[in-house]
């Protein structure tokens, strides 16, 4: 893999992504070897919106790669409430780290910023736009859980506003998977996104009802419908309710059924499902530990 | 000492807190000697609640064992927001870290968090529940000042609100102290923490004037009284003078009276204090260290 | 150097300021021979007003020395708010850390916290006092790239209100500088500072506009000019345009000059000039990290 910056996981290759998949796996396999692999190494975090868990997630890599952070903290205590824009910002901090990570609320923003800095920029999400850690760390989940070929999966959910949905379908169209789009039809996939699949070659097929394909299915990826989305209470949850699982939803799927969820979750998925087999959301939200310190660890080396 | 989790200090035997506290003095002994103790440690930092003092010195105690932290930061910028439940926070957290450290507004939310995770959890204090490292680091400064052989000691202030002293109390029976409390009336001991000491066999007298019992004591631990527990100013100004100490107070005390607070003091105790042999509360909030560290190590150790 | 604790920057002598800046160029030409340095040394950060560049600053020295830090966190998650005094603060903090950083905004802050701890203390600004450590990157940057010998050095903007401006002005006085100070007449520099640089025997001249001495000037130190200063928008529009730059502006200007700025900026300096041999502001910036790993490493090693 030789890239400056992952600012997309539409950038990525087949070639690209089987290497960082490779490469966690081999650091899941053996953590310790990696333990001191980066040990003068700072990852500046640029957090321009609140992200916990992908705050935490790549402190967690960068400090088990022996490394450590050097944290912009939250925008109220910082300079850009002074006005200073987000390219002074990247190139000030630039001077404390030897890599950079960026959240930010406004799309296209990590590409701009990229520009700006000699250090390898990683996009942590940019509002609409990309989340190409995420789709990593998503893929490793189900190659390591189904395997890549002939592989069936369902995205069940906000199939209209989720990013995490959208990345993931674009990546999946290049592993050639079978995908299934389960959604209310106010929450179907934006035409635009359709369109896109459809020129790159996906197999898509979309569903108002889970009942319609989840025999078939080996992974199903769950996503939250929002509140916020619709007019009223009663409207969301006469929605909502029917894109619920629980065990008893799950009796017709496959045994080894895959189960995941980019979390956090409210009620999509019922407490009783976490005692099962199918359930991978947590392992999921784990292993964007490995597949963080693996592309870390790609992109450092390749800038050294 | 074979404990999973540190909810409460009730679950210590006497032989598991002078296992704590022997170590603690080892390590105080020579902290250099346990610089590099575990070197790749994560500690998982969740504080529900602002507590920068707790914080501060778990993470203090974390990084003198060689380790680090990983820090979910406050609520407001975290997963909490969007509705994820406790148990949720802690599978996702227990992925990054080798342990975890929890601090949260609900009583029973430590005990309920531990039933989720694999990895060792210690309670940092859960609402109106308990607190087992300040208990600790107050025997640990007590044992080290004053001993616990036929220990005499007062604690004095806000006896009805204060977890602090209701922990402390369970743990000083523990030990065969005498304990007296000393407090104005309306903030008088809860009748059924004095009726769990009367069950476990303490010996304890109450008071309302210092006083009475100064010259006898060996240890006075002294907490702040809360405005907000009084109607008005006035009468909160009359009742709290009564149990402010200073240099006179003091005259009639034992030479080798020992002085503690669990800080942050606001005028409980007169600056001129300060500068006496007897004031013991900055080195009882150093001792935070030491004692961490004895109790971090000793779980991970066994955990391992 | 033999400082305990660097609270100013005019307790520095000529000497001890090149003692300063030489060891940061030391560490500048070879930042991994210090890597280790401090292994075991933590840093606290007690930071009670923003300031995310400064704060990310002395992180990023610390670490670069191979210590870490401990992190009070925002003021309003700490003990302060429940009323505890400055003095109480750093006294618990001493105990956690080998050396302390305070931001603070009441001016003389630092020197009084200074006065209850052991351990080195450095002002990492104290309300409109002093903020030495930016005296120190600006001396560095300023010597590394116009030198110290027979130095004319323009200083443009807001000069009545810069606590940068005031203290780089003393320090200057102390390398014997040709200081010219340019700024609409509402800014200039305040009669106090003015006074007190000319008894230190300062060579001092006053402007109104920068065309007056542009092509004299070896170094071009330009601050914000901030809206907040004038009574309506028009009136500070009108007086700000005249001190922004570009690089039309700078066609007058010495084909070396230094450009400077303390960071962030708004609209003050062009964004054309940030491609030119000018900019400095950048690597300004930068230069705080070896100018504290070096004051950090001499506090530390003269402490021991």
């Amino acid at each position: 893999m030789r890239h400056d910056h992952i600012i997309s996981a539409k950038q990525l290759s087949r070639a690209d992504i089987e290497a960082v998949l490779d490469h966690a796996a081999d650091i899941a396999a053996d953590p310790a070897a990696y333990a001191d692999r980066h040990a003068d190494t700072l990852l500046g975090m640029l957090f321009f919106e609140p992200s916990t868990r992908t705050k935490m997630s790549f402190t967690t890599a960068m400090k088990r790669l022996g490394g450590d952070i050097v944290d912009m903290g939250s925008v109220e205590s910082s300079s850009v409430k002074k006005g200073e824009s987000l390219a002074d910002t990247v190139r000030v901090v630039e001077g404390y780290a030897d890599a950079l990570v960026l959240r930010h609320p406004m799309e296209g923003s990590a590409k701009m910023a990229s520009e700006f800095v000699d250090v390898p920029l990683v996009n942590a999400g940019d509002g609409a736009g990309q989340h190409p850690t995420q789709t990593l760390l998503d893929l490793y989940t189900i190659r390591e859980n189904a395997g890549f070929d002939d592989l069936t999966i369902g995205i069940m959910g906000d199939l209209k506003y989720g990013r995490t949905v959208h990345s993931l379908a674009h990546a999946l169209t290049n592993v050639d998977a079978h995908q299934h789009f389960i959604s209310p039809e106010s929450l179907q996939l934006p035409r635009s996104v359709r369109y896109d699949l459809h020129q790159e070659g996906a197999e898509v097929r979309e569903h108002t009802a889970l009942e319609e394909i989840l025999p078939e299915l080996d992974v199903l990826y769950v996503t939250r419908i929002q509140r916020e989305r619709f007019p009223d209470e009663s409207e969301y949850r006469a929605v909502a309710g029917q894109y619920q699982i629980d065990t008893e939803t799950l009796e017709a799927a496959k045994d080894d059924l895959t189960v995941m969820h980019p979390l956090p979750r409210v009620d999509e998925i019922a407490h009783d499902v976490d005692d099962t087999d199918y359930a991978t959301y947590f392992e999921q939200a784990h292993n964007g530990v490995p597949v963080r310190m693996a592309l870390l660890d790609l992109l450092l080396e390749a800038h050294q």
